[in-house]
């Protein structure tokens, strides 16, 4: 196990009607007046956003409106909303809806405080030494950022997607109503099954010796998710296993299943381009790209893959070919991913072969020119990688 | 799934050498007066409080000392330390050592800022609603009071012993250093691995449907720990076990495995009684109820607890008969117990008895005379559950 520090200060209100506990929340955090955030008009229409003022009016907590966060959110708002909170004095950001309203919250709140350009954090010029307090109603479960460290913004100058991980971006509090989610699409709904899959394997895939533990705990948030999937496919508004994904997405992210581990995020990264150039879903391209990467890298781990195949997929173990256990393990998780409405190519996604070397090329790495953790793969493994996904 | 809130803000610093990060963090979190406070001589002895000290030091924070708490730390300590740091103006508590040191400080805090007797927390007479900081170095892997909401004290009049959970109690900061913990010995360490598993098995029985998610955490942590458990006592000095043991030991008890789910505690309270009759561990006195427990109230729930068997201990499920598989599941737990020189038995405990009927008059029931929360047990239940233990 690595040494490691983990700090989740994140005060999580869970069930149902918890939109009405906002007011009280921001409150309880010291926040006196609020930048209330939030994205395109679904949260209007369904009503939560009413509810979100109503208890904040009945905290006696004045805000300032800021809507218009889109998917991939972009530094335009969150210019906007610096100089919004800066203009009114706001010293805390609530954010209401998915990834996106959350993401963007948590930059305006890095950028208020700070005297030069925000983007100075997400270009690697500066490390946040401060942060206004927010907090965040949720409403789509897939990134994680409820619980998270991250936030992600594009630049709407070069459309240059960037992320920053610092303490200042976790929550102070986090909202999670199951019920929120129930007009989820299927494939909103998939995508997001994808996703927090895909943020425990990227964590799960690893070098570490000796993880045991946090081994464990992935397999069993996998299974977890894996057994509610189909479940929540069949019956979009059973409370039951909207809350059970609603948890897994967001402990899959959170840091309480990677601590202590060397982790990998090439996937994630290879996916990136994909949604950059095709604007298809993460979670869909993840879809695509994961399995992918697994055969490509199985060689390197053949025991690791094995064991996923075997704790998370129930495959029997082939002692004399445990590669042959490994395989059946991925074929399993693209059996699964297909199962819920997923792609597994990019003709499902409508990617082209001929964009394989600039995805490869654009295909963000570290300053080795390599990219993950667990493997170090070159733009020619990259570029390979690809390839399989045809 | 039942609604729930989680907050855990500690901020979690593990790895080898961590001790000496203990000034910077008590400057991270606020202190600027500190008092020290430990136990016996131990963390004397090994040069560790001399380490965290210097880190003190170096970091500029003044510092009073506390010295001598005890197994079943003492309320007339506490009044002692929080007339110290009133006198001294300290406004953060830094314990160092086990669960003594640690619920000691954790209670020392709470009553600096209070007017009244501390005790009225423990007592129930009143609520914290506020606390001084503090934090932790942690020698002793057992209690998960470095990251719970909870103390325990035992009152000097009368030798009362009582709890208090409040989000106040939760560390500011824990400094979790598996090399602290290879002197402990093998009985120590066998009685904090029981005190772990009970922890998680509190949570893990329970009535409480559609638990699937936190069920699959609490089964992978007890998992690890059984594949832990015969390395630590094979080879006390390996760091990767210890490291196991004790992260597994704060996730146990820190709320990330019980979310959402009616807990039971009827064996922590039952084994309590065998604490204070015949000084035995906790931990050990817990191996002798728990099992038997388990036994007693089997038939209420024979697929919770055949889950048990079949997921934790690989028992293969015997679908003709259930209860068989529930039975063998308890049997491995009786076995691992005995395997780490666990106590089964009231004779192996010294326990007597012809003092059940005073055991079970002093267990302490709720308001309706009842005990747990999976199963209700009487007054009768619990005798019956002492007579199963000789």
């Amino acid at each position: 196990m690595n040494d490691f520090t983990l700090y989740q200060p994140t005060y999580y209100a869970f069930g149902r009607d918890t939109q009405h506990l906002a007011g009280e929340l921001v409150q309880r955090f010291g926040g006196t007046k609020v930048l209330l955030h939030y994205g395109t008009g679904s949260v209007v229409r369904s009503g939560l956003l009413g509810q979100v003022k109503q208890s904040l009016e009945a905290a006696g907590i004045p805000y300032v409106e800021l809507g218009g966060a889109v998917p991939n959110p972009r530094s335009d708002l969150v210019y906007q909303g610096i100089e919004l909170c800066r203009r009114e004095q706001v010293d805390f950001i609530l954010s209401v809806g998915g990834g996106s309203a959350i993401d963007s919250g948590k930059a305006i709140a890095l950028g208020v405080p700070y005297e030069g350009d925000f983007w100075d954090f997400f270009a690697g010029k500066a490390v946040p030494a401060q942060g206004l307090r927010h907090g965040c109603v949720l409403t789509l479960v897939a990134t994680g950022t409820e619980g998270s460290n991250s936030a992600v913004i594009t630049h709407t100058d070069g459309m240059v997607k960037r992320g920053v991980g610092t303490d200042f971006n976790r929550p102070a509090f986090s909202i999670l109503n199951p019920e929120l989610t129930y007009t989820l699409n299927p494939y909103q709904t998939a995508c997001g099954i994808v996703d927090m899959m895909a943020h425990i394997m990227e964590r799960y895939f690893t070098n570490t010796k000796d993880v045991d533990l946090t081994d464990r705990l992935c397999e069993g948030a996998l299974k977890a998710i894996i057994a509610a999937a189909p479940k929540v496919m069949e019956n979009p508004n059973d409370y039951e296993t909207r809350a059970t994904l609603m948890w897994a997405g967001t402990i899959a992210h959170n840091g309480s299943l990677g601590v202590g581990r060397q982790e990998d995020w090439a996937s994630h990264n290879i996916e990136h381009e994909l949604s950059a150039l095709y604007d298809v879903a993460h979670g869909a391209g993840l879809a695509v790209v994961f399995p992918n990467w697994i055969k490509y890298v199985m060689d390197t781990n053949i025991p690791r893959f094995a064991q996923f195949a075997v704790r998370v997929w129930n495959c029997e173990m082939n002692f004399d070919n445990p590669k042959a256990t490994a395989l059946e393990g991925v074929d399993k998780l693209q059996a699964f991913f297909k199962s819920i409405g997923m792609p597994l190519t990019f003709a499902d996604i409508d990617a082209k072969e001929e964009d394989i070397p600039l995805l490869a090329q654009k295909a963000r790495c570290d300053s080795e020119g390599l990219l993950g953790g667990f493997v170090r793969l070159t733009k020619g493994d990259i570029e390979q990688i690809y390839r399989m996904c045809l």
